[in-house]
């Protein structure tokens, strides 16, 4: 599909730009991109406002004045984490309906760009829907955002390349660090995120160096696709002792046993939708191998929030997409298009001496609402199911490609801040957790 | 003491280096600049080895031919995290007495550089003496390594900087993390290394931006020196939380309850020397915030080994004086020196536009061996004992300044890795074990 294509009318507004869910290294490169972008449309677009908390701030009209921001903060947010407007995880309720379109109409909101996950995409195609029930012109064009890379139909999401980046490095530096000590049998854990995929686990791979030699960690990689079989998991740690003394495991935080109880998960640890937190993987493998392996010495370690937060290290070609889509979503929606999802597509036949480009399309945002996008099974090495594939490294190389330089002051990158000018109410104050 | 004034007689032989405790992300520029510098001295030094795993390697001869590794990978070692030649928590017994100068003797050894913290220093100290007992002619020159940076007399040591550096920039980066999703009352810990003193945790406040605004993380930080109350803290987290919101809380491993406890350390779990394996301290002070505060949410992260191992975010100024350290060793080797250690001067005359310069000085190992620097008492906010002075920021900030660069290969760092040709062997073997 190509934006020439509309015959829709014209339509001319504000344009309001939110972000939603957990927040990645790019997700403000992508913000950046749609303000950029959005200075381009004066014709259709007149102000930009930024939706703080994503939905659940839109119904408070807790609004910014985007256009209000210097170009060097604009600027800075190519490098800055976080996600500078705030998300939240709030579900749009029926009662929130006639409010959510008074909200718009106040502030003649004609373009509306959500960045988020494949729960956000949800909430994009409801408000799209509501729009068109009750006649209201409005634009609504999805942006795909997630570490976890696991939105359907995209090739590929914006935040992935920079996580597997920062993992895959920390594990060559973690595994040069372990080697250090391993004269013995040491066996090193480090659990990454992906609640449901495989996704982070894997890009862990991409560590082993070219023609990787038998020691290159990481040597065992637990995907939450993969059913966690406490003795295959141990007589694989014992093989690779054997052999070289010194053992990697990356575990997903997601990687479940078969009564489909996560590793290690807390059942009285419970979030605000019923989702156990989790967390407890590498803590509870490393009880595994101490429990079950005689004259070893187990390290766990977790990368928490820092694995999605690392911009100093994003992927250049990470970065360059996120704001690639932000930029498309704004493009779309001014030529007409909406109740779709910006999606990225491997061009190979495009592809430069690296073999690698993307173009953008859209899909419909109900094929990608709440759906997973599992690590492909094809993938999954098939002897023991603790490795991954050549398909994968082809897959994921490019995506970690490049590094986005950071200003720095006084030794530590500068980060932008928004100033955040507030625009000013029209309708009273409406309390989203009544 | 300047490396003029020495009256010994010119000593020629073979150089060994060798490093010890944990690692640091410079500990392998030091074994570069000493290298580097051996390579000046020809007249006196004739082959440089290096001794695998520390001093328990030595002992088995485990050396390796340094002079034989590539330039490149040697320019490489100024950027590799981990320590290259392998280290060991291996105490000297006197039965290894005589066969370490059987060592020493069979391989010509006239030049012994030992790179480690405080406990390592106590083994150059005991070979000094040794062999000056058995009227061996040696010059043992000890370089202060640790990410702790506990050593005394030297005014900082080199891995230090480069590990506060990527702690203050990940605390930096974790809370714009945090922020984007901080809507309602949200604590987030970070545990960090430091089993003894409080400097790396004191080093997160650097992630304070100048002229630091109220809700600037870390807004409460937690040192060994400082006896753990809990009330104490309950109440400092609910201020923070009353004022802002948002609570971002930096606690060292090492930090001791009223009893004399690690937080949340397991008694069971016990290490090879009969400390507890510590790591606990984090996830215990969640359970004490959701215990007592309502409301709140609560995330703990551990940053582990990756805080001592990120070579590509190391400090320029900690790179430089890494490699300055092991250069002075040398020289002070060959001018005549032993049984000293390398310690960094802070030269506030000579400094430049910054203020900070550095030049090297010798002091005897017996007055650092085993000795530990906690973080000084004035230096602690005498209000809530949660803060840290203005003193450790003028001291801490220069050590943390410049970019080292790396080089990359396939979207990652390249590290250097030693091709590590063995020196034969000229005795028996020898069973550290036994």
């Amino acid at each position: 599909m190509s934006e020439e294509n509309t015959q829709e009318p014209a339509l001319s507004g504000n344009l309001l730009v939110a972000q939603s869910g957990g927040a990645t290294s790019v997700v403000n490169a992508t913000l950046a991109g749609v303000i950029e972008e959005a200075l381009n449309h004066e014709d259709e677009i007149v102000e930009i406002y930024g939706g703080r908390n994503g939905i659940q701030g839109i119904l408070n009209e807790d609004f910014i004045a985007l256009d209000s921001e210097t170009q060097q903060t604009v600027r800075g947010l190519h490098q800055t984490p976080g996600a500078a407007l705030g998300t939240c995880r709030f579900q749009l309720r029926p009662q929130d309906h006639e409010r959510l379109l008074q909200v718009f109409a106040a502030h003649n909101i004609r373009f509306f760009i959500y960045i988020g996950g494949n729960d956000s995409q949800d909430t994009a195609a409801k408000i799209d829907e509501l729009a068109k029930e009750r006649g209201y012109a409005l634009r609504v064009i999805g942006v795909p955002k997630t570490i976890d890379n696991d939105i359907a139909v995209t090739d590929h999401c914006p935040g992935y390349g920079s996580a597997v980046k920062h993992i895959a490095a920390t594990v060559r530096e973690m595994a040069l660090d372990n080697l250090s000590i391993a004269q013995h049998n040491f066996v090193s854990i480090l659990e990454v995120m992906g609640r449901n995929t495989g996704w982070l686990a894997a890009g862990a791979t991409l560590a082993k160096r070219r023609n990787a030699l038998l020691e290159d960690a990481p040597h065992l990689v637990l995907l939450p696709e993969v059913e966690f079989n406490q003795q295959a998991f141990v007589e694989a740690v014992q093989n690779v002792l054997r052999k070289q003394k010194f053992c990697f495991v990356v575990v997903s935080e997601g990687v479940k046993d078969a009564d489909g109880n996560y590793l290690g998960a807390n059942a009285t640890n419970i979030d605000e939708f019923g989702h156990p937190v989790l967390g407890g993987a590498g803590e509870h493998l490393l009880r595994l191998v101490e429990e079950n392996i005689a004259g070893v010495k187990v390290r766990a370690s977790k990368l928490g929030i820092a694995q999605r937060a690392a911009a100093r290290f994003a992927s250049k070609t990470d970065v360059d997409e996120a704001v690639l889509v932000g930029r498309a979503a704004v493009k779309f929606a001014v030529a007409g298009e909406t109740g779709k999802m910006v999606v990225l597509v491997r061009d190979d036949l495009a592809g430069g001496p690296s073999g690698y480009a993307v173009k953008t399309d859209l899909v419909p945002l109900d094929e990608v609402a709440k759906v997973v996008k599992p690590f492909p099974a094809a993938w999954i090495g098939s002897d023991d199911k603790f490795s991954v594939g050549f398909q994968f490294t082809k897959y994921a190389t490019p995506l970690i490609q490049g590094e986005n330089p950071v200003a720095y002051e006084g030794g530590l990158p500068k980060y932008a801040y928004l100033s955040g000018a507030r625009v000013e109410r029209k309708l009273e104050r409406y309390d989203t957790l009544r």
